[in-house]
């Protein structure tokens, strides 16, 4: 299966790309081949402009080459993973914009599905699991990213996992590295 | 009361922009100046780059000069009030942006509180109430955006008011328009 593996964090030597190497460690040694997209520093704009907006009675309407690439990027693979640092409980801007502009209207909803069956979401969260449950952060990550995006938009294989407490003490980072690890072996 | 009214919206002539005014207008009539701020026209970027990455060792972090802008255009305001449209369930990428990048450590949160005692979130909601009910979207947001990030920085006056159902007819766009005049009055 090839996935496309879709990292979203302005440093290369972060936690979040020490998470997304180790989980396409395994996916590449065990699944099939991982083409990586980094959004920051591909200059990926997330600002919609009027070009990407969907216009509802029309299905059909041709976006901006720039999504258009991103929908080629990915239709030339088969699987999507989402790795990202939790910010304001959701998805850093980059790759809100990602969504809001190239999972379309008529592309991934609206009489169509996303092109992949399989789409998970990682995301490497700095509170412990515990101060997410008392607010009920990680019921409303859920609820927006697992029902709200990829249900929405037909994906049957769909996953989000947190990785929780990762600026809690060294000992949290390195599980979340041995956690995505083990992601990628199960993948 | 001097407020930021910041809106989120790719064109000036949407929804999102007559909501926005049909507040702004009853404030300005009732209970002092609003200064606009336009995000996607003024070409505001949402990706955070390393320079406004929180160092959660140093809350005298100094942020980058269009940061500085930002916080320096909200100080001179007294409350804050966002206009958009609920995309995924959540913000605009550019508005998500613009709160990962200015409510940052040391100014919005971590020993300190955002500057405004009041903020007000109204959301431009294309679906109509009962959809946001039945799948829990309305309560993911409300956790994400009323407790994860006002009543996190500190906001006492905090409000998110979802206006629904706009694109099930022009009634329903009518009476967001209407609503929108009777916050601004009621403000």
């Amino acid at each position: 299966m090839r996935t496309l593996l879709v990292v979203a964090h302005p440093r290369p030597d972060s936690l979040t790309f020490a998470v997304a190497d180790a989980f396409a460690r395994e996916v590449e040694r065990r699944h099939g081949p991982v083409e990586r997209a980094d959004l920051v520093r591909e200059g990926f704009d997330p600002v919609l402009h009027p070009a990407d907006e969907p216009d509802w009675s029309d299905p059909a309407k041709v976006y901006s080459a720039a999504v258009r690439a991103e929908m080629a990027r990915i239709e030339r693979n088969e699987a999507t993973v989402l790795v990202f640092p939790v910010w304001w409980w959701s998805m850093p801007a980059v790759l809100k914009g990602w969504i809001d502009r190239v999972w379309n209207h008529g592309w991934a909803y609206g009489g169509r599905a996303y092109p992949h069956e399989r789409v998970w979401m990682i995301g490497v969260a700095g509170a412990g699991a515990q101060a997410y449950r008392k607010r009920g952060y990680d019921e409303a990550i859920r609820t927006q990213l697992e029902v709200g995006v990829l249900e929405f938009c037909g994906v049957a294989e769909r996953r989000v996992e947190l990785l929780y407490g990762v600026t809690e003490g060294a000992e949290f980072a390195a599980a979340a590295v041995a956690s995505a690890a083990a992601l990628g072996a199960s993948y």
